[in-house]
């Protein structure tokens, strides 16, 4: 199958027009054209190699929605004309305890969306293209109240901290969450949190983010993390915090901030090991663990709790030809709070 | 009371005789004579300052054993004649959420049995001395079939671990835990692990320690932790690991040891940071997480399961005057594997 799509062709990151092909649709399979498509931090990561693993051409792109084209034979959940969405992955083994257990996220041999290699041998591509073929376990529905372009982030953003708020049981009232980091993850973190009936502290080092987060995005409180004071007086307050800060970034003001048993739940990706303080740990039984987005059953899950809850990244709709420059904009962190790809409007053969 | 034992002076940690006072057996309180008490790593960090919050003169000792020699008025658990120990603890607030949940240890007022200060001002004292006196909430009966030289760890050696075995579900056939480090710590806790039906490796940098590890302590495996060949064969096949080391050490060969959702627990106490690789919590949603000794309900429980099941630490007994230079090669970890001061016999006024 023809596709069309702007991929890195070495590590400058730079993206540019590119032919190439995908599977035929086979009987498992379902086929969409790409709607919209958010740009990931993971994008430029994988887009510049920085994490070292990166075959070129690549393709980025895992926060995809998009209409139904063609079901294979044997697909049992969705039919042409429906709205579907993928996320970071699109295979698995399905047969390791991960799998078992609703976690192919976490499975040893999983397929992510692009950078990946398929069952078949053949390198995947993500949705910065015009069409996606997927296996459809790997496939989510889109419900009709969730706008397609603002929803987008959720596959990625979305349920990278859902997943952890309801794993670590932060998703009820009487619970006191930290979101570090007020980016692509963290708005949507402040989001999903609120609306689990949390008490929400955001902890940025930009003073100016507090407005925007308390009267924008719904937090009831805002930390300054470089105020002695203000961290001070906020020691020992916290059930969980999660922590979306890719780059390096001192832990133990932190891990101060945690009741004992809480727990740090690392969802950005410093590429640079942090200093990690073990007493602080040890005198309260603290707990630093690592999140990775969430299982596909988790994540339709997630969808439908945002569709009722109204909950959407805030999002700047771009043309195609504008992704270095928001790529590069995305490095200085300046978008509030996801840039999101006009796929089906701007992604022409001709551009 | 009049007491006497052995106190630090200053940072040096040279111990020497020292009289004081203890207060009176109070209602609630159960004085005992001390029979024994184990040298802990942590009276080395205490009596040489290296937490920097130590106060002078300070008796160590926090593995005490004795027998009841009077009990207060209000007194329940106990009477005159009672085999006893004393642990890390001797008292705390009694009001707080870890409080209400048998989790003394994590309350933020809790008192050390040494280097503490007591409800009623006073400076605790530890087990390096003739008599103690406690709450009897902070006693734990010691049962007639365990020796009481050889139990005596197991009151801080013998909970750090089996409380994180048991809190993380480390505790049952079909599991498999690494052991980092077979000092004080790692040696029992290889023998409560094997007495839980789990599958114990021990993870050392002294290859000499295998067979001991195997033939007299009854580990499955040896691994050595500077063998990358070893290392990398059992790499995602680890549940759990107790690190017990308190020296610096990387964290990333042991954190691929664990399966995904695998903890790391921390036991030992590094002064200075450790440094924690980020993305390889993140990919296998791992857990780096501290614990410090446990509860009174559960030390109790551990001092009954190490009694049905005989398990005791390996002990060379010292006279009381032996206690620097056991503290200097206790440094060296030239000792198999706990020191313990014969108390009654040895401590005397004249010495």
């Amino acid at each position: 199958m023809k596709a069309f799509g702007w991929a890195a062709r070495d590590s400058t990151g730079v993206l540019s027009p590119f032919h190439f092909s995908r599977r035929e649709n086979g009987e498992k399979d379902v086929t969409f054209k790409v709607l919209y498509c958010g740009v990931c931090h993971t994008d430029i990561h994988m887009a510049k190699n920085e994490w070292g693993n990166t075959t070129y051409p690549l393709v980025p792109g895992h926060e995809i929605v998009g209409v139904v084209t063609e079901v294979g034979s044997k697909v049992e959940k969705f039919k042409v004309g429906d709205k579907v969405g993928i996320g970071c992955l699109v295979g698995s083994c399905h047969s390791c305890d991960n799998c078992s257990n609703d976690l192919e996220n976490y499975c040893p041999n999983v397929i992510f969306t692009y950078g990946g290699v398929y069952h078949d041998g053949t390198p995947t591509q993500g949705g910065y293209s015009d069409v996606m073929v997927a296996d459809e376990h790997f496939i989510v529905h889109i419900p009709d109240t969730l706008p397609l372009d603002a929803g987008a982030p959720l596959l990625c953003a979305g349920i990278t901290v859902y997943s952890p708020l309801k794993y670590y049981g932060l998703d009820r009232p009487g619970v006191h969450v930290g979101i570090v980091g007020l980016g692509g993850l963290g708005h949507v973190a402040v989001k999903f949190a609120k609306a689990m009936g949390v008490k929400v502290t955001v902890i940025s080092t930009s003073p100016n983010k507090k407005k925007e987060a308390i009267e924008h995005l719904g937090a009831d409180s805002f930390l300054i993390s470089r105020d002695q004071d203000e961290m001070k007086a906020a020691m020992s307050t916290m059930d969980g915090i999660i922590d979306t800060v890719s780059a390096g970034h001192p832990l133990l003001p932190l891990i101060d901030l945690l009741k004992s048993h809480g727990k740090l739940i690392m969802v950005g990706a410093p590429d640079k090991p942090l200093e990690l303080p073990v007493l602080p740990l040890i005198f309260g039984r603290k707990v630093v663990v690592g999140s990775c987005i969430g299982g596909m059953k988790e994540t339709q899950e997630m969808i439908e709790f945002a569709a009722k809850h109204n909950i959407t990244a805030d999002v700047e709709v771009i043309p195609m030809d504008y992704v270095n420059t928001a790529l590069e904009r995305l490095v200085k962190a300046d978008v509030r709070y996801r840039f999101v790809i006009d796929i089906a409007n701007t992604l022409k053969p001709s551009s």
